[in-house]
């Protein structure tokens, strides 16, 4: 990218950004008793770079979507995304203490209000894919519902969490490492593309290159989490660095090496903007920008 | 009731037993990889009353409506029920080692795989609502996605579960247990009413007096719950009996004593029969019989 298209890219994500943590704000519930509803924005609110969010969000003007359908399913996969960060820090999965430079959850308001506010996150995020409410027709809603449930379930996020969990102490090759990753963060990241692809009417040709796109991303993003966590220290990003070696666990980096980790990155990236340019979008420069923002990422 | 009703009912009863047991078989995953599928497999086969599934066939029955929906969101009210069992059990919130008989899922998988398979299984209730196919309208999926996330979520069984973890060694009063109560257990049974609803065309009157039927059965459950925690053995419970006085939880035993508990009990029952009486539903009979189950219930 030049350097106006940087300027513009910037300022389009500190604007989405912030309808972003407006909506969530708005959604997440405030006044719930016994103190979930503190939980849940705690774990939501005022952190995170909202990249699955402003996948959705850039997908969407990509394809001239519904744009109040994508900005539900922006902060549906934000809400998976709080969720599934609540329940891998609690001490029977990563024991984390530390996240998006704050204490984790249970470390702020107990084991058991962590685990609730994890399962109201999760079961929030489908409810505000379908309000009932003319903005959002429910034919729509229930294709958001569609997508967003696979990439969470068994087959998505959670199976990948399970793997990651049966993967410490092994070393894996990187075809396994690669399947472990496309369903633990890659599916909900490219869920974020299929579902802002879904607010509108894009071709099939172009379906696919979005979801190759998608897939690409996802992949190149986990490469790159491994590489800050050796990489970088825990202030600047948020959470504790150096976990994976300290809980054993395989990564691209401990698999390939740091140089080859971070040239094979910059390969992934190339697929993604490759199949960007095959998509056939009048308007793909906003998906450019955040596939290099992923790879320039620092926290 | 009288006699050949009850013997009906005992046989439509097994016969829908077996039907879910069926689907819910042939949708909770087995090959997901690293045991997920296993775990959720042990977590909803094979035991449960299946009360919640039982009331949104009936209702759909007693409506004329869509049958594939209702089976959908049968199986997808008894996904959430199991999920809540799962998470619930866990030491971090009751810490109990029996259900349904058997160790519970974290006793047998672990601590990790327990919360993931519960995750996994809040994600597929959804995700069976909405397949997209053509013998589920997407339209009619998102209305059940949607009376399906209140129920679940932080306004519904999540929230009330938080003021039940809150509400240890308090004396609450009647309407502040009924009021927890209304969300822990009673948001889910009422949804498995209004889903069952949803799936035909039921006069506005009817769904009102159906909503009512299914709050007083909501609450006539555990007031009949909290009776058998006291009077009733693990054995025949399948789970750990005398677990509420134990742990100094209000209980509509503690508040108003055993035997009021159970005039309590039939006075609740009594309207959720009037509710159905008022209905104007042509064939409420299984209805009738679902509510006196669950009075006459002893595990």
């Amino acid at each position: 990218m030049n350097a106006p298209d940087m300027t513009s890219f910037v300022a389009w994500r500190a604007a989405q950004q912030a309808l972003v943590e407006s909506a969530l704000s708005a959604w997440v519930p405030q006044d719930t008793p016994a103190g979930l509803g503190d939980a849940m924005r705690y774990a939501v609110l005022d952190g995170g770079k909202r990249l699955r969010p402003l996948l959705a969000l850039a997908t969407c003007e990509a394809v001239q979507g519904h744009r109040p359908a994508a900005m539900r399913a922006a902060c549906a996969l934000e809400l998976i995304h709080a969720y599934s960060l609540v329940h891998d820090d609690m001490p029977c999965m990563d024991d984390d203490v530390l996240r998006r430079g704050k204490p984790t959850v249970h470390v702020k308001f107990g084991q058991a209000q962590a685990l609730l506010a994890g399962d109201a996150l999760q079961a929030l995020a489908f409810e505000i894919l379908v309000p009932g409410d003319p903005e959002m027709p429910d034919a729509l809603g229930a294709r958001l519902c569609r997508l967003l449930a696979r990439a969470a379930g068994a087959d998505g996020m959670a199976g990948g969490q399970a793997v990651d969990l049966a993967s410490v102490g092994l070393a894996l090759g990187l075809a396994e490492l690669e399947a472990m990753h496309r369903r633990k963060t890659g599916a909900l990241l490219q869920a974020s593309v299929t579902m802002g692809a879904a607010t509108g009417q894009p071709s099939e040709a172009a379906q696919a290159a979005l979801a190759e796109f998608g897939a690409c991303l996802g992949l190149a993003f986990q490469v790159v989490d491994d590489i800050l966590d050796v990489t970088a220290d825990s202030a600047t990003l948020g959470k504790t660095a150096g976990k994976d070696a300290a809980a054993d666990k395989p990564t691209f980096v401990s698999l390939m090496g740091l140089a080859p980790a971070q040239q094979y990155a910059d390969t992934v990236l190339c697929r993604a903007h490759d199949a960007l340019d095959r998509s056939g979008l009048a308007e793909p420069g906003t998906l450019h920008a955040l596939a290099d923002w992923v790879g320039q990422r620092s926290s």
